[in-house]
């Protein structure tokens, strides 16, 4: 497995699928796309109303299940955490659902459960 | 962005992402997913169907373009190479037609257009 101009050169199998073994997955590959995607839509959105962001930080957790004669990714959990000054916890839930829903990788996933949780951690005005 | 046990820890950014700047980006990650997704399902295909597979090689193209107010990630094109001893490319490129359809990258991206060009490299048995 390549990628990135040489920036990723691994091994990649099937053991590390079933967790087990070292290297990468599909799986996890497609979490590390989604989580920052969506981190990237979450800042463009915030800058664009005005708010200023210290740091977006996405985890992203894909269930991986045999479903309907074939193994499926049935659902990815997004946990995002972002530092931003002076701003209310319900208002920065409601700019996350945005990017949930219509980041490109989120609109690609169409047959996958997208959720999120959304914290904000609060940094002191300087 | 870090994944794979520290397998990959590098730069993750816009620049790349509209085509500059160093570093890998959501696009390049889910190509590199479901190229890794296709390829271990069409080996366990031929597999199960008591075919020896040599080696086989996919490599991914997302199209990521802007559409309906919003950027998606309206196609992948997946092209396949195979090594195979005394195959027929037409029994090959009807085996590959599966993975396409139903690996679990396939499967979540219910939203995208999936392309597929399977390519049979002969070699002689030996």
């Amino acid at each position: 497995m390549r990628f990135g101009n040489g920036a990723f050169d691994g091994p990649y199998d099937f053991r590390s699928r079933m967790g087990e073994g070292k290297g990468t997955n599909p799986e996890e590959l497609l979490g590390a796309a989604h989580a920052g995607c969506f981190s990237m839509a979450l800042a463009l959105q915030l800058t664009n109303a005005g708010i200023t962001v210290k740091s977006i930080h996405t985890t992203p957790r894909a269930h991986f299940k045999e479903r309907d004669g074939g193994w499926s990714i049935h659902r990815i959990d997004l946990d995002t955490e972002a530092s931003i000054s002076d701003m209310a916890a319900a208002a920065f839930e409601e700019h996350a659902q945005s990017p949930k829903r219509n980041c490109p990788i989120s609109r690609a996933l169409s047959g996958v459960d997208i959720h999120l949780r959304a914290r904000l951690l609060y940094v002191s005005a300087s």
